[in-house]
């Protein structure tokens, strides 16, 4: 065709996201859905966001509604250095940097440190959104191994790390399987050579006791941490954090400012009215409460209905329980007849990199967006459709 | 340093922006500003917001502070497929996708169209800011000649436009100089082989008549078209659209995706309850004539006071007006001293690509920020800087 464009390389490589297209399909409401890692809409502070805006729109109509700076609302970056100095680290405002979302931190990371062929070290599982955000700019990943502690710091994990740009780690929570990294892996791998990109997005989501400081805080000048209000208010107002070391803010920030100008300004002073109201600390008491709850009850669910040769770990915070299925099932097979009883998942596979045997067997269950009752018959359906898959495969 | 990180190459070239680094310093409440290309804040719709918010959180909360579909909210994309009608172009609300301001518009066509050493064909002088978007993914720009009734399509446009991926163009008032493509011309340039990427964010800010028809319906298959709801709504909602012909629109919606997720729902909602109350065409009405009121203002302010030898364009529509110092005066020299006097404007010289003799005496002057009154005293003070400098240039 005479005048058709030509994709860039980097184009032939993108698809339409696995998970996303899975979300469409399980937004009926006859689904119980374990599949998006959705917070709890019953938990978001309506009436403080309503307040918020009433005030933000008496007090400062003009500035909110106005081009503003590309590095973020003051006050709202004060509030995130407040933030880090009660985890003990201090830092200046001008290594804070407001995010369209703290995917689009990933984005901005991407763009600033990798080169095409860079080598990027990760978990397996990892996030998958990091890995479509830092694809454009082409990297080559390469994942470690690890434990229930967090990334092995051996022998094959120091012949991966040469040479890379970075690792991305999370070590809170870690989405897809709710890991979390031990005090002492934190301190081993602060003391690596290999500087670090900490996303942080379920940090605050604790149920027993806080997690160990972060990596951040451990090793502050070649440390990048990404954090997200998305968890702890909404994500509907797509707000998140970079915390950076001085050298690097500046480069970042320019690449914010060519990405989107800025972060809308209206919802940085809506979020920033919210948190400050001084009922913040409360709401996450309560939003703990309910996420232990619902993790709670999706533990004894899978407990009760779960056919022998199925396990799951038992998270400490998060959103989300990794369920491994007996050898021979293949998750992402099971997921058509899963929603055809009424119940959605996320399939394991797509979080991996590099050939993982056990990947396919894997599937994430998010216990953050249904409530008890949902949850009971879900996991029931659920493990109704494993159970029938397991006799299929011993006829 | 042990652990440091490591720029990637296109880092190494992010520097400030010149413009960013400019608004910052004419942030003073004494300096009259013609710098910024900030809209009239006096003409945001703040009553309709303000009643938009208490709608969206009565009507949909849990919807708007959710995570929501990457492609944007079905009745935004539903206007603006609806808008485009009007111009008589028809598309499918699958070939819309809403973005972070027009401004991510430029991020996810430089992902999805260029790769390292791509041609990209502008027009100079052009918007920086589409050059800062681009730049991350490394094109080699080109410009192409141009005159007052756009870019000439003669030989030596028809060699640069030779294997290059697409041409970036402002058809309606363009920023920085606020010229206009004549009818013709589009029909030109919609008839040439090259892809068009055609940004147009004032083209609803025109002043007499409503300006010809874009690129994109004379050649729907292979243009794509940038607008935005900054210079009609408010740009702190940071809302902008691409609509980009079928076979693009997926790519343009995966690199959306890993960019930030999606644009603010609560944003999207809001801009749509404020478009949609029956007042949009009155309010636009009412922004067309106080724009040109502002346009008056200067032009007048500029032929009492400006001294022989400087000259300028007459825009029908848009923000800018182009000024013409006498040969010989660098206007990025004599922005000092304008501010010292208490006026601001932005130098003509970064948004010429490659070497252009007359760049340097150029300057940008906002007439939309400021009120009549504002214009007067800072074209006075703007004339006066000259003057001087014309005297000394005589000594």
């Amino acid at each position: 065709m005479k005048g058709a464009f030509t994709l860039a390389r980097r184009a032939h490589a993108m698809s339409p996201s696995v998970l996303r297209e899975l979300l469409r399909v399980v937004e009926r409401p006859d689904v119980v859905s374990f599949a998006g890692g959705l917070p709890a809409a019953d938990a978001f502070p309506v009436d403080s966001v309503r307040e918020a805006c009433a005030r933000v729109l008496a007090d400062a109509p003009t500035a909110a509604l106005q081009y503003s700076p590309s590095e973020g609302h003051g006050p709202l970056i004060d509030w995130i250095v407040c933030e880090a100095a009660r985890e003990g680290w201090h830092v200046a405002p001008s290594q804070v940097l407001i995010t369209t979302g703290s995917q689009q931190g990933l984005d901005l990371v991407g763009k600033v440190l990798i080169d095409a062929g860079s080598r990027v070290v990760v978990e397996s599982p990892t996030y998958l959104g990091a890995l479509q955000a830092f694809a454009p700019v082409q990297p080559r990943v390469v994942a470690v191994d690890g434990d229930a502690g967090g990334p092995r710091p051996d022998a094959r994990a120091e012949r991966c790390a040469a040479g890379a740009r970075f690792a991305y780690l999370q070590p809170d929570f870690r989405n897809p399987d709710g890991h979390s990294m031990s005090d002492a892996r934190r301190d081993e791998i602060a003391a690596r050579g290999l500087p670090v990109v900490e996303d942080s997005p379920y940090r605050e989501l604790w149920f027993d006791s806080a997690p160990p400081r972060g990596i951040a805080p451990r090793r502050p000048d070649c440390t990048i941490r990404l954090g997200s209000l998305s968890k702890v208010l909404a994500p509907g107002l797509r707000l998140g954090y970079v915390v950076a070391p001085p050298a690097l803010a500046p480069k970042l920030l320019q690449a914010k400012q060519a990405a989107d100008l800025h972060t809308s300004g209206f919802s940085q002073r809506v979020a920033f009215e919210v948190l400050r109201d001084g009922d913040h600390e409360r709401r996450l008491a309560g939003l703990r409460g309910l996420y232990r709850a619902r993790r709670d009850a999706m533990l004894a669910a899978l407990a009760r209905h779960m056919p022998p040769g199925v396990s799951w770990n038992e998270p400490r915070g998060g959103m989300f329980i990794w369920l491994t299925l007996p050898r021979g099932l293949d998750s992402a097979r099971l997921l058509p007849r899963a929603v055809e009883r009424g119940v959605a998942f996320v399939p394991g596979a797509p979080f991996h990199v590099g050939v993982s045997l056990p990947a396919a067997s894997t599937m994430r269950l998010s216990f953050a967006t249904a409530d008890a009752a949902q949850i009971e018959r879900g996991v029931s359906l659920l493990a109704a459709t494993i159970a029938q898959a397991l006799q299929e495969q011993t006829r």
